[in-house]
């Protein structure tokens, strides 16, 4: 038998290559592999379903972690691909495994990080697995929600000229990341450090604590808009793009100047000698939404405070550019972070 | 902060710490933590949402299990418990985290047998993660099902002088785990040693490829019997009983001579000098349904081939009992199988 790196795939050619061939069976299921979530027709609405993996070592480093935050942080990241399906979550199951390093009451940390996440965005935890693990922590969270009929929310509904939008601000994670492990060098030369984070207290808690934007498919839904594509973006603007013009089956154009990017992202950039526009296109874990809309929502959404329009969607799906501010045109490439090559891709 | 080893609990101790006041906000959610999975009202049926996690090390030994095999059991003990509530499976959802020495290959092989489940019981994998973990193998499976509302059946209805009743036979997943320990042992001490196991086939595939009784619950439904109360048997026999007799508020008699034990089974307790019925109590792994039905439907059940009575259900919740083949009485103890204790509880 040939011996293949998983390395070799990246995540998503690993996904294509394990689930081609995979059969349907029941007549409720709208949406399989694919997406943010599974869709199943269940009657009144549709059930979404997802699973989201954080693994010790991969997703986080228990070194800087507080382990609150990461209960907290396994809810949230399923609830966000639940909203990006312009849906809303109503339970969640957890699993958990750990070492024999982990006591109760660190167990009892992770879980009421857990519970002040399911309290805060008003979702039931409703069972689970706990169990031993030979080494390290394991958390797999499945959230599900329901979602009207006529307002489910694909990667793949984006039509030409839609306006391209995104929440919030981008990178503030990824440059939270880059301090955290900063601190944990310093930290191991000198272990008598004491730090002063204090200036980075915004991007250390998108980075440690983020939140899922309920908010935005609230304001959505209050000014009658529906997304013809939704995604949330966890590995990077730049792969979340490419995404949906790939299941939409469309290109996009989106302009440097246009995206947001809190100041003090920017000034941790500047710190590591990066471009800023780098932190929002490849960092990831931002949890914010991405997602397209008909230009006649343009008055709709133009003066939404917390939504920023940063291009718009194109006829030729082999068209995915970014306009540099100095207006050079370059191809996007999805150089966002993969677990199994540890890093950013190049 | 004390530091309380995970040991001192144990799962279900645990599990109940961990969960206390969680809250409940979806009027859709009919039962939460405490059944073989969760119950959600979705209009026409009620959504079963439930999740069990594998571990190496913990829960298979990759020196003796095939992956195709573990594939295939990931999803059937998921299933399992949605047939523990009456119900249909519908959908599974995967999350794989694997270390860098498991090749892409390996991978396909966990994937071909968990399509193969899939294909047999009719249902659809609709999703998932796939992460890189540190160290090891991890497997965590969501399965959806449905359920009519007048069939749903919970660990919590069983009534005084109901039947016991359970499918199949017990001990020979326990039974298939003690001979591929030794054979193990031998292979440790002599790797040219060429072991017959064939003569243990039977207990080797309950082992490592777990059927889920499906085809129980459609022989239930088609007798016309919606069983009081239900619950899958993967922590022994006992540990199962106390479970429906704690839920319900009853107590339980059961008797060993009605146990049914596979002939291989007995064999193999007879050479490691262990009674067969402490297979069948502690053994655990067996995925048969452990369920009661009123006396009403004794004619109907009387004569079916798989399934065997074995006790009845009793007034007095402090009482649980095993009525030994030579008649004396012995209170039943959840020695299952524990994986924070690795091993059975004494």
């Amino acid at each position: 038998m040939s011996k293949t790196p998983v390395t070799s795939l990246g995540e998503f050619g690993l996904i294509d290559l394990l689930t081609a061939n995979v059969k349907q069976y029941d007549n409720g299921t709208i949406k399989g592999i694919g997406d943010d979530t599974a869709a199943i027709d269940t009657g009144d609405n549709i059930t979404l379903l997802t699973k989201d993996l954080l693994v010790e070592g991969v997703h986080f480093n228990i070194m800087y972690t507080p382990l609150r935050h990461l209960g907290y942080k396994s809810i949230v990241v399923n609830l966000s691909d639940i909203y990006a399906m312009n849906g809303t979550p109503t339970q969640v199951i957890v699993g958990i495994a750990v070492s024999s390093r982990y006591t109760v009451e660190a167990l009892e940390e992770i879980y009421e990080g857990m519970k002040l996440a399911c309290d805060k965005y008003k979702v039931d935890l409703v069972g689970g697995d706990t169990t031993s693990s030979a080494s390290g922590l394991f958390i797999s969270v499945t959230a599900l929600g329901k979602v009207g009929k006529g307002k489910i929310t694909y990667r793949s509904g984006a039509q030409s000229n839609d306006l391209i939008c995104v929440s919030g601000n981008l990178g503030a994670a990824y440059a939270g990341l880059l301090i955290l492990e900063r601190e944990k060098e310093v930290f191991k030369a000198n272990p008598q450090a004491q730090p002063d984070i204090s200036q980075f207290s915004y991007v250390l808690e998108r980075q440690l604590k983020p939140e899922a934007r309920q908010d935005v498919v609230e304001l959505l839904q209050q000014k009658g808009i529906v997304p013809t594509a939704m995604i949330d973006i966890s590995d990077g603007l730049a792969s979340e793009v490419l995404h949906i013009s790939k299941a939409s089956g469309k290109g996009a154009v989106i302009y440097e100047e246009k995206i947001p990017v809190d100041m003090q992202t920017a000034t941790v950039a500047h710190d590591f000698k990066i471009d800023p526009t780098t932190f929002a296109l490849n960092g990831g874990e931002d949890y914010e939404l991405l997602f397209c809309v008909s230009q006649q929502d343009y008055e709709k959404i133009k003066d939404v405070e917390s939504i920023s329009i940063i291009g718009h969607v194109t006829d030729n799906p082999a068209q995915t550019d970014l306009i540099s501010t100095s207006g050079n045109v370059i191809p996007l490439r999805a150089q966002g972070w993969d677990s199994f090559r540890g890093e950013n891709r190049e």
